[in-house]
């Protein structure tokens, strides 16, 4: 394909992209199509001969389209949001047409100080501790989701534990990783990835009525272990849980890790983007004891998936638990030490230009910009929950200090299920559930930016029509 | 930013991509900046209020492309071709637009399906072994990368070698990997993630004049390490190794894997691609003794980085290695058993909708003009080598079987670490090096869509120059 024939081409996708997001509304928010129905209506076989865009564009309306859960659409509220935006969206296309591929400093200079520089502006914005900063010992990356981050924090965790002998021996003790009941998956996930097995893991009770981490059950199960001759290598610690948002108490739990000597990460993946407010920083308090730290801005910062932005208090342990120097890949910037080579940062090798995006999406919103979008999903959410404040049929489960609000039908969950089956079933809302100590509870999780208090009410419409027929 | 907005700013966005293209040949392919030279021509402070996109497309020229390594450049000789194409930047603009997180078949039908198919569609255009088309038990997925690959490969390995203990109890006793001393680096990172350490992997000889794996040195380390204990888990075998191409004799080292029950992994990262020609699939010979493949369509298929795709025989065992499900993710159609949810095939739980990129590659080119493109490559390879066997001065130090020529001039390395040098700082041209048998190795490996002939012949040209001086 030609650069002209790329214009051409081009133009008429901008269109496509243009008027999707100008009617994703009048979509239904999730496919109404069984499993199959999207393959089945593909060749078995890839075409011989190429063909024209026009005959890709269309297929992508008639096969593609039709077969997808629309993550942009102003009523999906389901999982946590995922939002991308313009600028986000352009920063991607510039990041495609370069092809350029930061594994090293010297193989995209711009690609790694850009990075670097967007982080720094990141940390900023959000008053991250200073420790986490490129001007320090510290720095920031971006990884694909926080479930790497987890990961690539387990394994600094334990090349720490290990005094110097994981890297080249393994995991030839016990160690062990510390997370709250209601921590993500990926923190199992992670631990089973880094060879410590599901026994290597630890689930911290939780408050229940915060469902944040119990400090004291989480200084008994360290030194517990400690005592039986099993090292602890990890606290991960969660700011905005995913079944609730609840937020793990950093001012005790720092100070046990710090005791202890165990490494702290604190997995804030969609709450922290909310510290771009001033006011809703109050999640990270204590997070100056913290060794590492991730947020996504491909949740609620208008930065399409994947951003993640994870930081580390010492780069050079990072560094040092992570890097493999072929001779393929030594070249005189590496050598000389005065560059930072993001391989060593991440599990993959090969990296692409993820910072533009970061760049556009900044500079087109500002920081104002920004906080005014979390302020929004938070005044949403804020509505939402006054509705079922109000009604006494539903309760709510959990604080709502995010976007987050988690409700229930009162009594047994068998309503509650076919509550949120009718609801989703409109097609005008997407919703997901949890548990929350033992019961189902329907999530609405509030981030896109074509969300309106319209919206929002349309949505509580519905579940209210719907319960009255849910019983 | 609204959806007119985008596409005012979209347009000006494809102009500079069209014109980036159109005139990178006249930049020099490698930045001439200094470390920190992008970096402090940015401000230390993220912008408080918002500015237009036009700020943003200025200072990508004036602050960011001077900065870059230009991969795209047909002058571009370096590690391996990463070359991206105009329809795989249309496939990943309507991804970013569409902002669909395909986690789950669920959150995202038709980008599960869209993918199963694309995988399929091209173990057929490679002509790969029944086994993993996803019509039986097996199937294929997309990675980011080949090293991401290799880590899934070990952690299933690891599975199976566990005897089923190795989800809950994690690496408790010694486990092993093979791979050959050419093998990529990705291999001892993974089996340092995975908690085998440095220790568990074994690099095992390689024929001096082919480079390539010795099955009698391979079977003699498995067969010391049963004798002491040690449990060997996963073989690795490289189809065209990263230094010179080589690859592993599969006919012989299958058997021996299938002997000792050992999982049996092939990277063809780069050299998968060739396959895509029937003439070009010798070094395929075997790969029905593979539990699992990969090779990167983002090397040589004109598929913007990343889309690395990878095969296994046994979805099954892949997946239970992997999964992890919380509440928060269960859904009707994960629990029917009828759809695949990718997010056990994966580190990461998120993912991006890259099978359109893919789609729209291969229906752009067809087969048929991918072919085409491989066989450029070779040729021009082999034009080159042509060069260097007529020059006395030089010789080759591996055969060429696919479009990387690997060159030096006779005698001492200093000469040639200067010619290099050079070479690259022409900023015409751009090279990297390598050690074959302890000798500094120069690479040309072809791949860029926009090179010629008369830009493979410019390179040798600037070589023999180089060489006069170099002495």
């Amino acid at each position: 394909m030609t650069p002209e024939e790329f214009r051409q081409a081009g133009y008429a996708v901008v269109d496509w992209i243009a008027d999707y997001w100008a009617t994703v509304a009048e979509r239904p928010v999730t496919s109404q199509g069984r499993p199959d129905a999207v393959a089945a209506g593909l060749p078995t076989d890839p075409p011989a001969e190429g063909e024209p865009v026009e005959s890709v564009l269309a297929d992508l309306d008639k096969l593609v389209a039709p077969g997808l859960t629309h993550w942009q659409h102003p009523g999906f509220f389901g999982y946590f949001p995922a939002n991308t935006s313009g600028p986000s969206v352009l920063g991607d296309m510039v990041s495609a047409g370069l092809g350029v591929q930061g594994m090293l400093w010297a193989t995209g200079p711009a690609c790694t100080e850009l990075e670097t520089v967007m982080l720094d502006w990141l940390a900023q914005a959000l008053d991250l501790p200073a420790r986490f900063r490129s001007t320090g010992p510290g720095g920031g990356v971006i990884q694909d989701s926080a479930s790497s981050a987890t990961l690539v924090a387990t394994l600094v965790a334990l090349h720490r534990a290990g005094g110097g002998r994981w890297r080249e021996a393994g995991v030839d003790r016990r160690y062990r990783v510390y997370a709250s009941t209601e921590a993500h998956s990926s923190v199992e996930k992670a631990a089973r990835i880094a060879g410590l097995g599901a026994d290597g893991v630890r689930l911290i009770e939780v408050d229940p009525v915060t469902r944040a981490m119990s400090p004291a059950a989480l200084r008994a199960a360290i030194e517990a272990d400690r005592a039986a001759g099993v090292v602890p290598a990890l606290v991960v610690a969660t700011v905005g849980t995913t079944s609730t948002t609840a937020i793990d108490p950093l001012p005790q739990i720092g100070p046990i890790c710090a005791e202890h000597r165990v490494f702290l990460h604190v997995d804030a993946a969609y709450a922290g983007a909310a510290a771009i407010c001033p006011e809703l920083r109050f999640g990270h308090a204590g997070l100056e004891y913290a060794d590492s730290y991730c947020f996504d801005p491909h949740k609620w910062l208008l930065t399409g998936f994947d951003c993640d932005a994870f930081w580390v208090a010492d780069a050079g342990e990072l560094v040092q638990a992570l890097t493999v120097l072929p001779e393929y890949l030594r070249n005189a910037a590496t050598e000389s030490g005065a560059v930072i080579d993001y391989r060593d940062w991440q599990v993959p090798l090969g990296r692409r230009f993820r910072a533009l995006k970061l760049w556009f999406v900044l500079r087109w919103y500002g920081v104002d910009g920004l906080r005014e979008h979390i302020r929004r999903g938070v005044a949403l959410a804020a509505r939402f929950a006054d509705r079922v404040r109000a009604d006494d049929r539903f309760e709510l489960m959990a604080p709502h200090p995010y976007s987050l609000v988690c409700f229930r039908l009162r009594g047994p969950d068998g309503p509650n299920e076919r509550l949120l089956a009718a609801v989703n079933g409109t097609g005008r809302v997407y919703l997901t559930h949890t548990r929350v100590a033992g019961r189902h509870t329907l999530r609405l999780a509030v981030g896109a930016p074509q969300t309106t208090e319209a919206h929002v009410d349309e949505a509580w419409e519905l579940i209210s029509q719907a319960a009255a027929l849910a019983d």
